[in-house]
C-alpha cells in the first residue's frame, strides 16, 4: 500500500523548479532560490475539533488544512515556497480519503506555486489528523511580526468578519498576495491573521508588542454570514458578538503608523477592503468604543485550545 | 492556556543562533547559514501504532519522536539544522503530557545542535499523534539518496538488528555523524535508514535503485535483543527472522562498490561494527543465501502501514 500510494504522489504532483528530490527518498531536497532566511510554519488540524469530516466533502478538508497554513505566512508577509504534509487516516476508507484531501488541497498549492516536498501518511484506529508544514521566503522587507505595534498605530483589517462557521472556515482566501503588497508599499509595524477571533487575536497583537488596544466596534466590517448565523441561533450573540468572537476568517489585522493607514485607505490597493478599526494604546489592556464614546473593557472571546 | 504553553516554550527552549524569530509568532523565521539547498523530512508516530503511551514513560515517546526524524536525516548524509513540532494532546492531562514529551525531545535536540524553529500544540477527545518536521542542510558531497545503488555494489550496515521492541525503538541513536563521516570518506552510491525492517528496506532501496539484491543471511549482524525475544516469545521465529523484519533498527544501511567497502570494513571508522550483508544484482528481486550456497527467494517481512 504504501509504494501504490507513493506512486499515486509521484503521478499526481506537478514537479516544481525548486524540488531536487520529491517524494519517495528519505527525505526531500529543496532549492532555496538565494534565500538566507527561510519562514517555517505548522499547523495541525483533527477531525471533531476544525471541521466535521462526517459532514463536509473531504476535498474541502484538504484545501482547509493547507489554506490556514498559508494564512500564517500571510501574516509574516513570507513568499510561500513549499509544503510537507503529513496525515493520520483512519484505517477504513483512509485511501480515497487520503486521496480527497490532496485533490483538495493540490489545486490551492498550484495556485500559489507552492512545491509539495513531500509528507508522511499513516494510519490508525482513530480520526483524521493533518499537519502541515509550509517553508517560506522573505521579501527584502523582512518579516512582518507580532512585536511591533506602537502606540497610536491604526488598527486596520483586510475583509470582514463573523460567521466563518457557515462557509468561508473552508473556502476563505489566503491573504498572501495582499500581505506581500501592503508589505511592500506601506510601512506596516506588526500583523497577524485573525485565526482564534478578532478579540482575541487583537490581544495577542497588543500583548506581543507590549501596548493596549481600543477597538471602535462601530467600524467593524461585520460579514453578512454574522448576520445569518445571528438570525439563525436561537442565543443572544448580536452580527456584532459573532464579528469579534468567531474566528477562522483568516483576515489580516496590521498595526499601521497614522500617516500610512490614511495613506492606505485611501488608495484602497486591494480587491478587497481594507479598514480601520481603532488604534494601538500605550496603556495596556483592550477597550471597545462605539460611535456614542462609551469606552467600556473588551473580553477577548474567540478560540482557544483547552487542554490540562 | 495557550498563551501560557508558549511561555513555557519560550522560557524552556534553548537559544540557538540560527532562529531568528522563534515560538510565538504566526511562523519561525531562520537564518540558512548560506545553504543554497535544505533537507526536509516529516514524520508523524501515533499513540498504539509507534507507541503504547499508557505502557511507556512519555519522556521516552518525546525522544522517539524526534530521533526517528534525525534518522531520516542521516539517511540523506543530512547535517540536522530546525525542528517544527506539532501535536494533538488528549485533553485530560494534555499539559503534563507535553511537558513530558518536550522534556525527553530536548536533550536530543541540543545534542544535534538543533533549533527548535516552532510547533502547534493542540487538545482533542482522542490519542496522541505527533508529527515532527526537520530541516538540514547538505554537505558539498549533496544528498545520499535510495535511487543510485549499482548491480555488485556491496550492501554495508552498521549496528546490529532485530528485537528493537524490547528496547532500541526508544533508546536508539540515529546515525547521523556516522553517515556524515562515511559520506565524506567514502562513496556511497545509495542509503537508506531502517526504519520497516531489513529486508523491506532492502526491497526499496533495490527497487528504487532498478535492481535487485542478494542478502547472505550468515552475515547479518543479529542484535542480542532478537534473541531474547526468539526465546521469550512461543512462535516459531528465529532470531534472524526478526533482525529481518522487525524494524526500528534505525541503522544504516548503504550501497557501496566493491572496492570502497572493502576499505571501509578494513578501517572500520565508526565506533559502532560496519557489516557488509550482500551485494545489489542486475536481476531484479531479492534472494537470500547461506553459507552453504542455497539460494531462495527472500520475501520481504517488515512494518507497513495498512489502510484501504
Amino acid at each position: 500500500m504504501e509504494r501504490e500510494w507513493i506512486r499515486y504522489l509521484r503521478d499526481r504532483l506537478p514537479p516544481h523548479p525548486l524540488l531536487r528530490l520529491g517524494p519517495g527518498d528519505d527525505a526531500a531536497v529543496l532549492q532555496l532560490a538565494g534565500a538566507d532566511q527561510c519562514v517555517v510554519t505548522v499547523d495541525m488540524l483533527t477531525d471533531h475539533v476544525d471541521f466535521e469530516l462526517a459532514e463536509v466533502d473531504p476535498r474541502r478538508v484538504g484545501r482547509k488544512c493547507l489554506a490556514v497554513n498559508l494564512s500564517d505566512l500571510a501574516a509574516m508577509a513570507s513568499r510561500p515556497l513549499a509544503a510537507v504534509i503529513a496525515m493520520v487516516l483512519p484505517r477504513r476508507g483512509g485511501k480515497d480519503l487520503a486521496v480527497a484531501l490532496y485533490e483538495g488541497l493540490l489545486p490551492l498549492a498550484e495556485r500559489f506555486d507552492l512545491a509539495i516536498a513531500g509528507g508522511d501518511t499513516n494510519s490508525w484506529d482513530g480520526p483524521l489528523a493533518v499537519s502541515i508544514t509550509l517553508l517560506g521566503t522573505l521579501t527584502e522587507r523582512g518579516p512582518l511580526r507580532r512585536g511591533g505595534a506602537r502606540p497610536g498605530d491604526r488598527i486596520v483589517v483586510t475583509g470582514s468578519f463573523g460567521g466563518s462557521i457557515l462557509r468561508r472556515q473552508f473556502e476563505f482566501e489566503p491573504r498572501v498576495a495582499e500581505a506581500l503588497l501592503l508589505h511592500g508599499r506601506y510601512r506596516l509595524d506588526a500583523g497577524i491573521d485573525v485565526s482564534d477571533g478578532l478579540a482575541i487575536d487583537l490581544a495577542h497583537l497588543a500583548e506581543e508588542s507590549c501596548c493596549g488596544a481600543v477597538l471602535c466596534t462601530d467600524a467593524v466590517p461585520v460579514a453578512d454570514d454574522a448576520r445569518r448565523l445571528a438570525e439563525r441561533r436561537a442565543d443572544d450573540a448580536t452580527p456584532l458578538d459573532h464579528a469579534l468572537g468567531d474566528g477562522e476568517d483568516f483576515e489580516l489585522m496590521l498595526a499601521v503608523p497614522p500617516d500610512e493607514a490614511r495613506r492606505m485607505l485611501a488608495e484602497q490597493p486591494l480587491d478587497v477592503p481594507l479598514t480601520a478599526i481603532g488604534e494601538f494604546t500605550a496603556e495596556k489592556g483592550l477597550w471597545r468604543t462605539d460611535a456614542g464614546g462609551s469606552r467600556t473593557e473588551l473580553v477577548p472571546r474567540g478560540w482557544q485550545h483547552e487542554f490540562d
